[in-house]
Protein backbone atom coordinates (compact mmCIF):
# COMPACT_ATOMS: atom_id res chain seq x y z
CA UNK A 1 0.00 0.00 0.00
CA UNK A 2 1.70 3.04 -1.34
CA UNK A 3 1.44 6.46 0.71
CA UNK A 4 2.51 9.73 -0.57
CA UNK A 5 4.08 11.77 2.52
CA UNK A 6 5.26 15.56 1.29
CA UNK A 7 6.88 16.49 5.22
CA UNK A 8 9.40 15.24 7.48
CA UNK A 9 7.30 16.05 10.28
CA UNK A 10 4.23 14.09 8.84
CA UNK A 11 3.13 12.01 12.19
CA UNK A 12 2.95 8.65 10.19
CA UNK A 13 6.83 8.85 9.90
CA UNK A 14 7.22 8.72 13.58
CA UNK A 15 9.03 5.66 13.48
CA UNK A 16 11.69 7.03 11.24
CA UNK A 17 12.19 10.80 12.74
CA UNK A 18 10.73 10.67 16.15
CA UNK A 19 13.17 11.08 17.95
CA UNK A 20 16.91 11.76 16.91
CA UNK A 21 19.16 11.43 19.75
CA UNK A 22 20.74 8.23 20.38
CA UNK A 23 19.88 7.67 23.81
CA UNK A 24 16.18 8.05 23.09
CA UNK A 25 16.47 6.26 19.92
CA UNK A 26 17.81 3.34 21.89
CA UNK A 27 14.87 3.38 24.32
CA UNK A 28 12.34 3.80 21.90
CA UNK A 29 13.30 0.48 19.40
CA UNK A 30 13.61 -1.15 22.75
CA UNK A 31 9.98 -0.27 24.02
CA UNK A 32 8.01 -0.21 20.58
CA UNK A 33 9.81 -3.18 20.08
CA UNK A 34 10.28 -2.26 16.90
CA UNK A 35 13.81 -1.77 14.59
CA UNK A 36 14.98 -0.18 11.56
CA UNK A 37 16.71 -1.84 8.69
CA UNK A 38 18.28 0.58 6.26
CA UNK A 39 18.95 -0.50 2.46
CA UNK A 40 16.97 -2.77 0.56
CA UNK A 41 19.74 -5.80 1.03
CA UNK A 42 19.33 -5.87 4.79
CA UNK A 43 15.50 -5.02 4.68
CA UNK A 44 15.19 -8.40 2.47
CA UNK A 45 17.24 -9.98 4.80
CA UNK A 46 14.90 -9.20 7.67
CA UNK A 47 12.23 -10.04 5.82
CA UNK A 48 13.51 -13.26 4.94
CA UNK A 49 14.66 -14.26 8.63
CA UNK A 50 10.68 -13.46 9.50
CA UNK A 51 10.62 -10.14 11.14
CA UNK A 52 7.10 -8.06 10.41
CA UNK A 53 7.35 -5.38 8.46
CA UNK A 54 5.37 -2.40 10.05
CA UNK A 55 6.51 0.47 7.27
CA UNK A 56 9.01 1.20 4.40
CA UNK A 57 10.03 4.89 3.81
CA UNK A 58 11.40 5.22 0.46
CA UNK A 59 11.80 7.48 -2.94
CA UNK A 60 9.80 6.86 -6.38
CA UNK A 61 12.96 6.20 -7.78
CA UNK A 62 13.87 3.05 -5.13
CA UNK A 63 10.35 1.54 -4.99
CA UNK A 64 11.06 -1.12 -7.63
CA UNK A 65 13.89 -2.61 -5.59
CA UNK A 66 11.25 -3.23 -3.02
CA UNK A 67 9.15 -6.21 -4.38
CA UNK A 68 10.42 -8.38 -1.53
CA UNK A 69 8.05 -5.95 0.88
CA UNK A 70 4.71 -7.69 1.89
CA UNK A 71 1.73 -6.35 0.18
CA UNK A 72 0.05 -5.10 3.32
CA UNK A 73 2.95 -3.22 4.35
CA UNK A 74 2.74 0.01 4.45
CA UNK A 75 5.09 2.08 1.95
CA UNK A 76 5.77 5.70 2.28
CA UNK A 77 6.63 7.51 -0.77
CA UNK A 78 8.88 10.74 -0.41
CA UNK A 79 10.81 13.01 -2.54
CA UNK A 80 14.65 13.04 -2.38
CA UNK A 81 14.92 15.99 -0.24
CA UNK A 82 12.80 14.95 2.57
CA UNK A 83 14.43 11.68 2.49
CA UNK A 84 17.67 13.03 3.21
CA UNK A 85 16.16 14.65 6.26
CA UNK A 86 16.26 11.66 8.12
CA UNK A 87 19.50 11.78 10.47
CA UNK A 88 22.77 9.49 9.00
CA UNK A 89 20.27 8.13 6.62
CA UNK A 90 21.89 8.33 2.56
CA UNK A 91 19.68 8.89 -0.52
CA UNK A 92 21.98 5.88 -2.40
CA UNK A 93 20.79 3.23 0.16
CA UNK A 94 17.06 3.43 -1.28
CA UNK A 95 15.30 2.46 2.02
CA UNK A 96 14.35 2.60 5.06
CA UNK A 97 11.74 -0.01 7.09
CA UNK A 98 10.29 -0.05 9.96
CA UNK A 99 10.36 -3.57 11.62
CA UNK A 100 9.21 -5.75 14.64
CA UNK A 101 10.92 -7.19 16.54
CA UNK A 102 10.58 -11.03 17.28
CA UNK A 103 10.97 -12.57 20.62
CA UNK A 104 14.49 -13.65 21.44
CA UNK A 105 15.27 -17.45 22.20
CA UNK A 106 16.71 -18.27 25.28
CA UNK A 107 20.67 -19.06 26.04
CA UNK A 108 19.59 -22.95 26.20
CA UNK A 109 18.30 -22.51 22.77
CA UNK A 110 20.65 -20.91 20.99
CA UNK A 111 23.22 -23.15 21.72
CA UNK A 112 21.22 -26.57 21.86
CA UNK A 113 23.26 -27.66 18.77
CA UNK A 114 25.79 -25.19 18.49
CA UNK A 115 29.60 -26.04 18.18
CA UNK A 116 31.34 -23.16 18.15
CA UNK A 117 29.70 -20.31 20.07
CA UNK A 118 31.09 -16.61 20.95
CA UNK A 119 30.12 -14.68 23.66
CA UNK A 120 30.34 -11.24 23.61
CA UNK A 121 30.54 -9.43 27.24
CA UNK A 122 30.03 -5.82 27.09
CA UNK A 123 30.63 -4.82 23.65
CA UNK A 124 28.92 -1.55 23.96
CA UNK A 125 29.68 -0.34 20.71
CA UNK A 126 27.36 -0.65 18.19
CA UNK A 127 29.83 -0.59 14.84
CA UNK A 128 31.50 -3.41 16.85
CA UNK A 129 28.28 -5.41 17.56
CA UNK A 130 27.24 -5.52 13.89
CA UNK A 131 30.75 -6.28 12.88
CA UNK A 132 31.18 -8.89 14.67
CA UNK A 133 28.30 -10.03 13.96
CA UNK A 134 29.04 -9.81 10.45
CA UNK A 135 32.03 -12.00 11.21
CA UNK A 136 30.57 -14.65 12.85
CA UNK A 137 28.52 -15.14 9.98
CA UNK A 138 30.85 -15.07 7.30
CA UNK A 139 33.01 -17.61 8.92
CA UNK A 140 30.68 -20.14 10.50
CA UNK A 141 30.00 -19.17 13.93
CA UNK A 142 26.73 -21.14 15.43
CA UNK A 143 25.18 -18.62 17.47
CA UNK A 144 26.28 -15.58 19.31
CA UNK A 145 25.29 -14.99 23.32
CA UNK A 146 25.12 -11.54 24.73
CA UNK A 147 25.85 -10.50 28.73
CA UNK A 148 23.48 -8.44 29.85
CA UNK A 149 25.34 -5.50 28.83
CA UNK A 150 26.16 -6.07 25.21
CA UNK A 151 24.66 -3.58 22.95
CA UNK A 152 21.74 -4.49 20.84
CA UNK A 153 22.30 -6.02 17.69
CA UNK A 154 19.21 -4.35 16.37
CA UNK A 155 20.06 -1.39 16.66
CA UNK A 156 20.33 0.57 13.88
CA UNK A 157 23.99 1.34 13.31
CA UNK A 158 24.57 -2.06 14.16
CA UNK A 159 21.91 -3.69 11.72
CA UNK A 160 24.36 -1.88 9.01
CA UNK A 161 27.43 -2.38 9.73
CA UNK A 162 26.54 -6.12 10.36
CA UNK A 163 25.53 -5.62 6.28
CA UNK A 164 22.30 -8.09 7.89
CA UNK A 165 24.19 -10.39 9.29
CA UNK A 166 22.39 -10.01 12.86
CA UNK A 167 19.60 -11.71 10.88
CA UNK A 168 22.14 -14.69 9.78
CA UNK A 169 23.00 -15.83 13.19
CA UNK A 170 20.85 -17.08 15.94
CA UNK A 171 22.11 -15.31 19.29
CA UNK A 172 20.40 -14.95 22.66
CA UNK A 173 20.80 -12.83 26.22
CA UNK A 174 22.55 -14.28 29.14
CA UNK A 175 19.77 -12.91 32.24
CA UNK A 176 22.50 -13.22 34.33
CA UNK A 177 26.13 -11.61 34.28
CA UNK A 178 28.30 -13.47 37.35
CA UNK A 179 26.79 -16.53 36.96
CA UNK A 180 26.92 -16.62 33.03
CA UNK A 181 29.00 -18.99 32.12
CA UNK A 182 27.50 -21.71 34.28
CA UNK A 183 25.13 -22.74 31.45
CA UNK A 184 27.50 -22.74 28.56
CA UNK A 185 29.95 -25.12 31.03
CA UNK A 186 27.07 -26.88 32.31
CA UNK A 187 26.29 -28.05 28.32
CA UNK A 188 29.63 -28.89 27.90
CA UNK A 189 31.28 -26.25 26.20
CA UNK A 190 34.98 -25.81 26.43
CA UNK A 191 35.47 -21.76 27.64
CA UNK A 192 37.79 -19.67 26.19
CA UNK A 193 38.67 -16.33 27.19
CA UNK A 194 40.45 -13.88 24.76
CA UNK A 195 43.05 -11.94 26.37
CA UNK A 196 46.21 -10.14 24.88
CA UNK A 197 48.24 -11.57 28.29
CA UNK A 198 51.29 -12.78 27.24
CA UNK A 199 51.25 -15.92 29.51
CA UNK A 200 48.02 -16.78 27.96
CA UNK A 201 48.33 -20.13 25.25
CA UNK A 202 48.21 -18.98 21.85
CA UNK A 203 45.03 -19.62 20.59
CA UNK A 204 46.45 -22.47 17.50
CA UNK A 205 48.50 -24.21 20.37
CA UNK A 206 44.84 -24.92 21.70
CA UNK A 207 43.22 -28.34 21.67
CA UNK A 208 40.11 -27.60 21.14
CA UNK A 209 36.82 -29.64 22.39
CA UNK A 210 33.73 -30.71 20.80
CA UNK A 211 31.70 -27.68 22.02
CA UNK A 212 34.06 -24.47 22.20
CA UNK A 213 32.93 -20.92 23.33
CA UNK A 214 35.19 -17.95 22.68
CA UNK A 215 34.90 -15.28 25.13
CA UNK A 216 35.14 -11.49 23.99
CA UNK A 217 35.48 -8.64 26.11
CA UNK A 218 34.34 -5.06 26.07
CA UNK A 219 36.66 -2.61 24.38
CA UNK A 220 38.30 -0.50 26.56
CA UNK A 221 38.87 -3.22 29.72
CA UNK A 222 38.90 -6.69 27.97
CA UNK A 223 37.19 -9.55 29.87
CA UNK A 224 36.06 -8.82 33.28
CA UNK A 225 38.15 -10.87 35.84
CA UNK A 226 35.09 -12.87 37.02
CA UNK A 227 35.11 -14.52 33.24
CA UNK A 228 38.86 -14.66 33.12
CA UNK A 229 39.14 -16.76 36.07
CA UNK A 230 35.61 -18.83 35.29
CA UNK A 231 37.32 -19.99 31.90
CA UNK A 232 38.85 -22.92 31.38
CA UNK A 233 41.67 -21.57 29.11
CA UNK A 234 42.75 -18.13 28.54
CA UNK A 235 43.65 -17.99 25.38
CA UNK A 236 45.66 -15.19 22.97
CA UNK A 237 46.18 -14.11 19.60
CA UNK A 238 49.83 -14.28 18.98
CA UNK A 239 51.33 -11.33 17.97
CA UNK A 240 54.92 -9.48 16.86
CA UNK A 241 56.95 -9.52 19.68
CA UNK A 242 58.24 -5.95 18.89
CA UNK A 243 54.48 -4.26 18.75
CA UNK A 244 55.04 -4.02 22.23
CA UNK A 245 58.12 -1.34 22.41
CA UNK A 246 56.48 0.06 19.33
CA UNK A 247 53.40 0.86 21.97
CA UNK A 248 51.12 -1.28 20.09
CA UNK A 249 49.49 -3.73 22.77
CA UNK A 250 46.66 -5.28 21.25
CA UNK A 251 44.55 -5.44 18.50
CA UNK A 252 41.09 -3.61 18.12
CA UNK A 253 37.80 -5.93 19.48
CA UNK A 254 36.79 -6.62 15.82
CA UNK A 255 40.51 -7.28 14.82
CA UNK A 256 41.03 -9.78 17.20
CA UNK A 257 37.85 -11.51 17.11
CA UNK A 258 38.14 -12.10 13.00
CA UNK A 259 41.46 -14.07 13.63
CA UNK A 260 39.82 -15.96 16.69
CA UNK A 261 36.70 -17.19 14.93
CA UNK A 262 39.01 -18.15 11.88
CA UNK A 263 41.30 -20.20 14.02
CA UNK A 264 37.94 -21.60 16.33
CA UNK A 265 35.60 -22.66 13.56
CA UNK A 266 37.69 -22.32 9.90
CA UNK A 267 40.34 -24.45 11.05
CA UNK A 268 39.62 -25.69 14.36
CA UNK A 269 38.59 -29.24 13.71
CA UNK A 270 41.21 -29.17 10.84
CA UNK B 1 55.48 27.35 27.96
CA UNK B 2 51.86 27.81 29.16
CA UNK B 3 49.38 30.12 28.01
CA UNK B 4 45.24 30.29 29.41
CA UNK B 5 42.77 31.03 26.99
CA UNK B 6 39.47 31.84 27.74
CA UNK B 7 37.74 31.69 24.60
CA UNK B 8 37.45 28.79 21.88
CA UNK B 9 37.00 31.40 19.49
CA UNK B 10 40.61 32.72 20.18
CA UNK B 11 42.95 32.41 16.97
CA UNK B 12 45.66 30.86 18.86
CA UNK B 13 43.39 27.79 18.76
CA UNK B 14 42.62 28.02 14.98
CA UNK B 15 44.81 24.85 14.68
CA UNK B 16 41.91 22.55 16.57
CA UNK B 17 38.87 25.06 15.87
CA UNK B 18 39.78 26.45 12.39
CA UNK B 19 37.50 24.57 10.14
CA UNK B 20 34.68 22.34 11.49
CA UNK B 21 33.78 20.64 7.74
CA UNK B 22 35.32 17.54 7.31
CA UNK B 23 36.50 18.10 3.80
CA UNK B 24 38.11 21.18 4.71
CA UNK B 25 40.13 20.45 7.43
CA UNK B 26 41.24 17.63 4.90
CA UNK B 27 42.85 20.15 2.69
CA UNK B 28 43.95 22.11 5.60
CA UNK B 29 45.79 19.74 7.47
CA UNK B 30 47.16 18.41 4.00
CA UNK B 31 48.50 21.98 3.35
CA UNK B 32 50.04 23.43 6.41
CA UNK B 33 51.45 20.02 6.65
CA UNK B 34 50.02 19.41 10.33
CA UNK B 35 47.47 16.78 11.74
CA UNK B 36 45.68 16.66 15.06
CA UNK B 37 47.01 13.83 18.00
CA UNK B 38 44.31 13.05 20.54
CA UNK B 39 45.43 11.48 24.08
CA UNK B 40 48.21 11.39 26.03
CA UNK B 41 49.09 8.08 24.78
CA UNK B 42 49.06 8.87 21.01
CA UNK B 43 50.63 12.86 21.37
CA UNK B 44 53.60 10.44 23.07
CA UNK B 45 54.10 8.03 20.24
CA UNK B 46 54.39 10.89 18.14
CA UNK B 47 56.88 12.74 19.60
CA UNK B 48 59.01 9.68 20.09
CA UNK B 49 58.28 9.02 16.43
CA UNK B 50 60.42 12.54 16.18
CA UNK B 51 56.91 14.86 14.66
CA UNK B 52 57.78 18.64 15.98
CA UNK B 53 55.11 19.43 18.55
CA UNK B 54 52.86 23.24 17.05
CA UNK B 55 50.87 23.38 20.14
CA UNK B 56 49.18 21.26 23.11
CA UNK B 57 45.64 22.05 24.10
CA UNK B 58 44.60 20.50 27.54
CA UNK B 59 42.88 21.47 30.52
CA UNK B 60 44.37 21.95 33.90
CA UNK B 61 43.47 18.57 34.94
CA UNK B 62 45.52 16.86 32.81
CA UNK B 63 48.60 18.88 32.64
CA UNK B 64 50.57 16.60 34.97
CA UNK B 65 50.48 13.64 32.29
CA UNK B 66 52.29 15.97 29.59
CA UNK B 67 55.72 15.46 30.61
CA UNK B 68 56.96 14.28 27.47
CA UNK B 69 55.86 17.65 25.89
CA UNK B 70 59.17 19.51 24.62
CA UNK B 71 59.48 22.80 26.57
CA UNK B 72 59.49 25.11 23.82
CA UNK B 73 55.94 23.72 22.43
CA UNK B 74 53.33 26.15 23.51
CA UNK B 75 50.39 24.44 25.83
CA UNK B 76 47.28 26.01 25.56
CA UNK B 77 45.05 25.91 29.09
CA UNK B 78 41.84 25.88 29.00
CA UNK B 79 38.63 25.42 30.89
CA UNK B 80 36.57 21.76 30.35
CA UNK B 81 33.65 23.52 28.95
CA UNK B 82 35.86 25.39 26.57
CA UNK B 83 37.69 21.68 25.29
CA UNK B 84 34.37 20.06 25.73
CA UNK B 85 33.40 22.72 22.80
CA UNK B 86 35.88 21.01 20.65
CA UNK B 87 34.16 18.83 18.07
CA UNK B 88 34.53 15.55 18.48
CA UNK B 89 36.75 16.03 21.64
CA UNK B 90 35.49 13.66 24.53
CA UNK B 91 37.45 15.63 27.68
CA UNK B 92 38.36 12.30 29.16
CA UNK B 93 41.08 12.03 26.21
CA UNK B 94 42.57 14.63 27.78
CA UNK B 95 44.82 16.34 25.17
CA UNK B 96 44.84 17.26 21.56
CA UNK B 97 48.22 18.36 20.34
CA UNK B 98 48.83 20.07 16.76
CA UNK B 99 51.85 18.66 15.37
CA UNK B 100 53.78 18.64 11.94
CA UNK B 101 54.20 15.94 9.83
CA UNK B 102 57.55 14.55 8.57
CA UNK B 103 58.28 14.33 4.80
CA UNK B 104 57.18 10.69 4.29
CA UNK B 105 59.81 8.42 2.34
CA UNK B 106 59.57 7.11 -0.78
CA UNK B 107 57.94 3.81 -1.29
CA UNK B 108 61.72 2.24 -2.44
CA UNK B 109 62.80 3.25 1.00
CA UNK B 110 59.83 1.84 3.43
CA UNK B 111 60.29 -1.32 1.18
CA UNK B 112 63.80 -1.64 0.98
CA UNK B 113 64.26 -4.06 3.55
CA UNK B 114 60.43 -5.38 4.40
CA UNK B 115 59.65 -8.53 3.99
CA UNK B 116 55.92 -8.62 4.91
CA UNK B 117 54.30 -5.79 3.29
CA UNK B 118 50.83 -4.68 3.05
CA UNK B 119 49.29 -2.66 0.54
CA UNK B 120 46.15 -0.65 0.38
CA UNK B 121 44.42 0.52 -2.61
CA UNK B 122 41.95 2.96 -2.11
CA UNK B 123 41.01 2.59 1.25
CA UNK B 124 39.13 5.82 1.94
CA UNK B 125 37.24 5.22 5.50
CA UNK B 126 39.89 6.93 7.87
CA UNK B 127 38.19 4.61 10.83
CA UNK B 128 39.76 1.71 8.29
CA UNK B 129 42.71 3.21 7.37
CA UNK B 130 43.75 3.55 11.54
CA UNK B 131 41.92 0.27 12.29
CA UNK B 132 44.46 -1.50 9.55
CA UNK B 133 47.48 0.13 10.91
CA UNK B 134 46.86 -1.10 14.10
CA UNK B 135 46.31 -4.52 13.18
CA UNK B 136 49.29 -4.47 10.92
CA UNK B 137 51.55 -2.90 13.93
CA UNK B 138 50.33 -5.59 16.12
CA UNK B 139 51.03 -8.17 13.74
CA UNK B 140 54.53 -6.93 12.67
CA UNK B 141 53.96 -6.01 8.91
CA UNK B 142 56.88 -4.47 7.86
CA UNK B 143 55.36 -1.31 5.74
CA UNK B 144 52.03 -0.36 4.59
CA UNK B 145 51.73 1.43 1.29
CA UNK B 146 49.39 3.38 0.27
CA UNK B 147 47.58 4.08 -3.29
CA UNK B 148 47.30 7.60 -4.63
CA UNK B 149 43.58 7.84 -3.28
CA UNK B 150 43.85 5.91 0.23
CA UNK B 151 42.98 7.93 3.02
CA UNK B 152 45.24 9.62 4.86
CA UNK B 153 46.78 8.16 8.03
CA UNK B 154 47.26 11.11 9.75
CA UNK B 155 43.73 12.60 9.67
CA UNK B 156 42.57 12.97 12.98
CA UNK B 157 40.23 9.88 13.08
CA UNK B 158 42.74 7.58 11.62
CA UNK B 159 45.40 8.29 13.93
CA UNK B 160 42.74 8.46 16.96
CA UNK B 161 41.73 4.60 15.79
CA UNK B 162 44.97 3.51 15.32
CA UNK B 163 45.55 4.00 19.01
CA UNK B 164 48.71 5.66 17.06
CA UNK B 165 50.07 2.96 15.27
CA UNK B 166 50.25 4.95 12.54
CA UNK B 167 53.72 6.19 14.19
CA UNK B 168 54.66 2.43 14.34
CA UNK B 169 54.75 0.97 11.22
CA UNK B 170 56.35 2.61 8.36
CA UNK B 171 54.85 3.75 5.47
CA UNK B 172 54.90 5.69 2.10
CA UNK B 173 52.42 6.22 -1.29
CA UNK B 174 52.57 5.49 -4.73
CA UNK B 175 52.73 8.30 -6.88
CA UNK B 176 51.33 6.08 -9.81
CA UNK B 177 48.04 3.99 -9.37
CA UNK B 178 48.53 2.39 -12.79
CA UNK B 179 51.96 0.86 -12.47
CA UNK B 180 52.05 1.04 -9.04
CA UNK B 181 53.01 -2.74 -8.90
CA UNK B 182 55.15 -3.13 -10.57
CA UNK B 183 57.55 -1.47 -7.87
CA UNK B 184 56.61 -4.49 -5.58
CA UNK B 185 57.53 -6.99 -8.28
CA UNK B 186 60.54 -5.08 -9.20
CA UNK B 187 62.07 -5.73 -5.46
CA UNK B 188 61.35 -9.63 -5.69
CA UNK B 189 57.78 -9.28 -3.67
CA UNK B 190 55.05 -12.08 -4.31
CA UNK B 191 52.22 -10.18 -4.76
CA UNK B 192 48.43 -11.61 -3.25
CA UNK B 193 45.45 -10.33 -4.20
CA UNK B 194 42.69 -10.53 -1.28
CA UNK B 195 39.33 -10.96 -2.96
CA UNK B 196 36.34 -12.81 -1.72
CA UNK B 197 36.46 -14.91 -5.43
CA UNK B 198 35.68 -18.75 -4.48
CA UNK B 199 38.11 -19.49 -7.53
CA UNK B 200 41.05 -17.92 -5.09
CA UNK B 201 43.39 -19.86 -3.43
CA UNK B 202 42.67 -20.19 0.51
CA UNK B 203 45.66 -18.10 1.88
CA UNK B 204 46.53 -20.64 4.29
CA UNK B 205 47.73 -22.98 1.10
CA UNK B 206 50.01 -20.57 -0.37
CA UNK B 207 53.29 -21.10 -0.55
CA UNK B 208 55.15 -17.47 0.42
CA UNK B 209 57.58 -15.73 -0.70
CA UNK B 210 60.87 -14.85 0.81
CA UNK B 211 59.25 -11.29 0.35
CA UNK B 212 55.63 -10.87 0.13
CA UNK B 213 52.71 -7.78 -0.41
CA UNK B 214 49.09 -8.28 0.91
CA UNK B 215 46.68 -5.92 -1.92
CA UNK B 216 43.51 -4.69 0.26
CA UNK B 217 41.27 -3.28 -1.89
CA UNK B 218 38.61 -0.65 -1.03
CA UNK B 219 35.48 -0.79 0.73
CA UNK B 220 33.27 -0.72 -1.47
CA UNK B 221 34.29 -2.96 -4.62
CA UNK B 222 37.77 -4.83 -3.64
CA UNK B 223 40.71 -4.39 -5.87
CA UNK B 224 40.99 -2.98 -9.22
CA UNK B 225 40.47 -5.51 -11.53
CA UNK B 226 44.04 -3.94 -13.28
CA UNK B 227 45.41 -5.09 -9.38
CA UNK B 228 44.00 -8.26 -9.35
CA UNK B 229 45.54 -9.12 -12.86
CA UNK B 230 48.63 -8.04 -12.08
CA UNK B 231 48.89 -9.78 -9.19
CA UNK B 232 50.70 -13.06 -8.78
CA UNK B 233 48.33 -14.98 -6.83
CA UNK B 234 44.56 -14.44 -5.88
CA UNK B 235 44.26 -15.57 -2.31
CA UNK B 236 40.69 -15.83 -0.23
CA UNK B 237 39.67 -16.20 3.33
CA UNK B 238 38.26 -19.68 3.90
CA UNK B 239 34.92 -18.70 4.68
CA UNK B 240 31.63 -21.02 5.71
CA UNK B 241 29.99 -22.98 2.72
CA UNK B 242 26.92 -21.81 4.40
CA UNK B 243 27.36 -18.24 4.77
CA UNK B 244 26.28 -17.08 1.15
CA UNK B 245 23.18 -18.92 1.59
CA UNK B 246 22.54 -17.18 4.21
CA UNK B 247 23.28 -13.55 2.60
CA UNK B 248 26.79 -12.77 4.07
CA UNK B 249 29.03 -13.03 1.61
CA UNK B 250 32.38 -11.30 2.75
CA UNK B 251 34.40 -10.09 5.60
CA UNK B 252 34.35 -6.42 6.27
CA UNK B 253 37.90 -4.82 5.35
CA UNK B 254 39.43 -4.61 8.71
CA UNK B 255 38.03 -8.19 9.43
CA UNK B 256 39.82 -9.51 6.51
CA UNK B 257 42.93 -7.89 6.77
CA UNK B 258 43.44 -8.58 10.54
CA UNK B 259 43.14 -12.71 9.36
CA UNK B 260 45.38 -12.21 6.38
CA UNK B 261 48.36 -9.97 8.17
CA UNK B 262 47.93 -12.74 10.61
CA UNK B 263 48.38 -16.10 8.05
CA UNK B 264 51.10 -13.71 6.67
CA UNK B 265 53.11 -12.34 9.30
CA UNK B 266 52.82 -14.50 11.93
CA UNK B 267 52.83 -17.98 10.94
CA UNK B 268 53.12 -17.24 7.27
CA UNK B 269 57.18 -18.68 8.02
CA UNK B 270 56.08 -21.70 10.09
Amino acid sequence: MLEYVDDLGDPRLTDYTGLRDVELRKSLEAERGLFLAEGEKVIRRAIAAGHPVRSVLTTERWLRTLDDVPEEATVYVVADEVMSGIAGFQVHRGALASMERLELPSVAEVIEKARRVVVLEDIVDHTNVGALFRSAAALGVDAVVLSPRCADPLYRRAVKVSMGAVFAVPYARLDDWFDGLALLRAAGFQTLALTPAADAVPLREVVLGERAALLLGSEGHGLSSRWLHEADHAVRIKMDPGAMARGVDSLNVVAAAAIACYELVTYGDA
